[in-house]
């Protein structure tokens, strides 16, 4: 099922940028749950384009529908179905991409594992896919935040955020708090350094007057998790939220905690002391970023991800067409010349969709039964 | 099925460090490949420590047993089940681990998950478990190397070696070309760069002295895959290997082709332009790192993992025991100062057994009918 | 993933009865396939009531539509979603269900299982959930046909038909054929025999106008199919189909070949004599039912499946309501006193999406590599 | 996964009848279940061949060892590895199978499929791989029993036994009260009828004087299985419970409550009235079989498995051999000439797995969040 994700909680996305529209359904969502389809067009709002004056001007409204496993309000436990029709198109404008391959786009991949593929907007391999994402992450995220609370006392909170655009980073000492969500929100780039955010658009409209694009890093931390989630071997919880940020598009990076930095230190200086504090097991330190042994310790979970720069530029490109023949790609249309602020809510959606889902793996094997 | 891994190709492990043995069963391998077990130990004695002077002067013979799933010299196509039994063991050496957590080990967390755990040796935690990884990947090695070149004339290479010990790296001009298995081998540190591996046994022996360790990198390429494995959505290539590069033990990030470093380019640096070759479609650069779209384009794959440094130090340390009191742990016996060298295979296992599923997963839905 | 079913060939169905709609979402079909949305249509009106006297005059247009995957008029490898609005809702009809719980229907069940429930028309259980499989089941059947076709030179036939309603049954003699589509298609029970047909609908006038129900037993036959398919142990190929049966509403027993009069038999009675016919291995007598040691032996494979009388009946009925006290249920509206005619095209269905399954795990097994 | 089962509490066997023994990996087992290696003995000593008169005289020890996953007498949550070494091998007994397919045996089709076979004594198709289920199943059924009595006070009874040996069934009148273990271990074909089970034993040895062989039916019957488990649609108690079956070699039929009798009943005489009784809704009959819309309704689970006759007779038949040439087999060697009896505890150990995994599915859907 290489379009569904998740073992219990599971997402099946599904669409093209150019068809009728791109859905996502989601199964195995504990049932009644209170849920308004507001809370699911407020994230997926987040990750809209045409919302500032540095990111692509295209207007997609997204206006999501609930279609199924929703009745007065609450979730029946049957598969939630929801769906976003496409508009704004403009077929026309994707004319060359049938013939030419697109520099590191997924233009060529697909034509060689398919065969055949929608060109228009990149079909399947467009960022409309993440759409589906967004609004089942607004659905575990809710699990999260009330089923947390209502078992631990403390909702589950996932905050994402810029911590890098091309070159230009949030000073490390400047993330010692967790940012909260209108610090995040205050500037288009999502970075909560002030100064940095500033920098950041002004080198992402540089960037964009010259027809370029940007990269950048996105941090994400959630608080608020039990110790016990994630699996001892393969589904280590750290192996699947790195899947899960690798399966976006653009990403060329993760890491936990210290991450690469961390090959750089000594044991002596990496290990987390545990310290006993208000009862609970807390290590010092959290270089782990919040897991040990593939599996939640309770701490603050923290990771980054890495995205390229937007492979689509307003500059002639020498490429190959279908045929094998050398060809130049104009590069016209609306682009975005940095898309990572926009991947914000996609990384939390993410997040929230391995999370909710160990979750409920930790539940079931190690609180069915009391022995 | 948290212990088990892959979709076609699947492989279970099972074991603790100081139980009977630790193994594994594959299922889902191709028939009629002609199998000897002195492939797969050979595969094994490359992970074994006790192996130079710079790792654990542990003694562990680890010969591998088959069970199951060979007639005659060739797999049958049913379950390979496969046996190392534990030896040398000094289950009193490990009595101190029963009550006191070892920082930035797995014994807190998995006793937070199971409420039990098998303190002797790390128990399921132990880098023992890995075993069963080398073992299956020398089985889906052999079916890339042998299926792939009768498919294409070429075998599929995977090289992994090491770029960086603590904070010691290979220059990076000096690993243009694909590193031969010989040069990898010829120092106990793995890497091919014969000045900088130099150098880092040096600083491995200077911080075994000190009784701390150090961590590093591991790049791994692989060359012969052809276009068009992986798929478009969550199962991409690099979301796949990503996952399995953080389910082993003391990784901390992961990264493909230009990774991190490729944050801070403009995309009209980063794009790799795709040019006609002898009759294909190739690209100049190989910034994507062989997969694009989550598809692999027939370029070099090409990724890093970064370890972190042993948690396992000759020092006291301050900890927490399972009553929640304060404790040191006084840190004894035998320890690694820096497991990346031997991580080696491990990585190049991991990364055969995702390639081996994921030809299986392309091959059958896109070549068994023809439309 | 309680709503999907297949490994390879995969299909997720979500939607009630008197919500939106439902719809079916089908990953890992073979791209290329020509593909046209009446091929499908025709595939749903098979299973529509109020196709004859004998059953529900309940309207349902049930036209699907395909909103993505299909690209100028052939799959492309990614998701094919598919939606069928609903209509001829009479909500106030369902008022009752709200508090009562229908005997041998799913209300109570659902309601201790989930604690709510979408009581309309059954809700979730409702047998429009059949609608997408039999979509997904179309789909399927073409690519086994023309697929079949292309590899062999013979399409792959699936054929179910009425072989019993209530205690009227076909003369077992009259079934040595394989019957043709038309006719099965020839009256509205789906039975191919005329004179056992005739006598069906009589039954079923009879009952209906006496307000009660009656059930029946289908059996489906396949021939084009090449030996090979199945698994081994826990994924049989009858096992597969056994579990495809019994996911059905109303089915209650499944048997394969000589079934459960096969228990009756000794084993020189019973086994089917292997000869040598046109180059190929063949049986004799077929009372392995196509299928030996979980796998197709080439020959027809033929299994049964028994359906109990529908349920919902024109009585009244004494049963208890969701608070625990005794109700009586009325029992109005319309119902159908025999379902199992409108069981045949979703027991192909259910067939077919078994089938191409097990034909691509067979492939990416066995066929990708050489050895 | 062909040779895994379940979805949360996961088995996967391996091994072959004649190669260095059969064993199993179980994964996702709640830990700190108190077990014993003698709690898996003594199921596996109820499948052992040569335990009676009518049953063969081959002598398999089966001495289980459990190599993994337990620590000081309770499971860590991790995989229990569970092994039986082969013994009482006669290969040279086995060199007509080698060339010859021996009829409604596995034989041709494993070597359809794979192109290859393992031949001595049936190789992976030989009936021990059901060992492995067995030992699988002694620990699921652990699990029921220690908790379900914790959960609700009364533990979980899974009884199994024969109702039918080659025409010579139970009067249908002497079932109704649920079998004592004593009554159903009374005579050697487990059938709690003493009067039939004299008839069947009179039978078995009547038809294996001559050579030949003959089928039966086995009930199980499960009760204290709370209302709950099982999913709505493809993951239907029933339809894992006929997969659980059919999965089983020898068999061709399963039927839930009323069966295939259901077919021949009207609506109003097949539909299970509820009632509320001491709390609860119950239903006054059980034609359902304790599964209602895919759900378990709190009563009784009843179903029926039919087996065929062994293939295995002491008679000359002909086939074709590996080289399509007719041949004779001449029959001679030991064999059991009803292994329905033995098949009893396979029949439990199915049903436990598959009842144990959808309580853990049916807890972390429902359970783990109150909303």
């Amino acid at each position: 099922m290489p379009n569904t994700f998740g073992k219990l909680f599971t997402v099946t996305t599904w669409g093209e940028s150019h068809g009728f529209g791109v859905g996502v359904v989601v199964d195995g969502c504990p049932p009644r749950l209170p849920l308004e389809v507001a809370e699911i067009q407020a994230e997926l709002d987040r990750r809209r384009p045409g919302q500032s004056e540095i990111v692509t001007p295209r207007k997609e409204e997204d206006r999501i529908g609930i279609l199924s496993g929703l009745f007065e309000g609450r979730t029946t436990g049957t598969p939630i179905s929801m769906l976003v029709r496409n508009a704004d198109q403009r077929p026309g404008a994707y004319d060359e991409m049938r013939e030419k391959f697109r520099p590191s786009h997924a233009d060529y991949t697909y034509q060689a594992k398919f065969g055949v593929r929608d060109h228009r907007g990149g079909g399947r391999s467009s960022a409309r896919e993440t759409i589906g994402r967004v609004a089942a992450g607004a659905i575990a995220r809710k699990v999260l935040n009330v089923g947390g609370q209502a078992r631990h006392g403390t909702p589950v909170e996932i905050r994402a955020f810029l911590t890098q655009v091309h070159d230009i980073a949030v000073p490390p000492e400047a993330l010692a708090a967790f940012p909260a969500l209108a610090e995040v929100e205050a500037t288009p780039v999502r970075c909560p350094h002030p100064e940095t955010a500033a920098r950041m658009i002004e080198r992402i409209k540089a960037v964009r007057a010259e027809g370029d694009s940007v990269g950048g890093v996105i941090e994400c931390r959630v608080r608020g998790i039990p110790a016990g989630l994630g699996e001892p071997v393969f589904d280590r919880l750290e192996a699947d939220l790195a899947k899960a940020m690798l399966s976006l598009p653009a990403t060329k990076g993760f890491e936990l905690g210290s991450g690469f930095a961390g090959a750089r230190l000594r044991g002596s200086e990496h290990n987390d002391r545990f310290e006993a504090s208000g009862g609970r097991v807390r290590t010092a330190t959290n270089r782990s970023g919040g897991i040990q042994g593939g599996i939640s310790n309770g701490e603050e979970i923290v990771f980054r991800v890495a995205f390229k720069p937007t492979a689509t530029i307003l500059r002639p490109q020498q490429t190959v067409d279908i045929h094998g023949a050398a060809a130049e790609l104009v590069g016209r249309g609306r682009h975005d010349p940095c898309v990572v602020p926009r991947a914000v809510p996609i990384v939390e959606a993410m997040a929230a969709l391995v999370l909710v889902d160990h979750w409920l793996r930790q539940a079931a094997q190690n609180e069915t039964f009391k022995f």
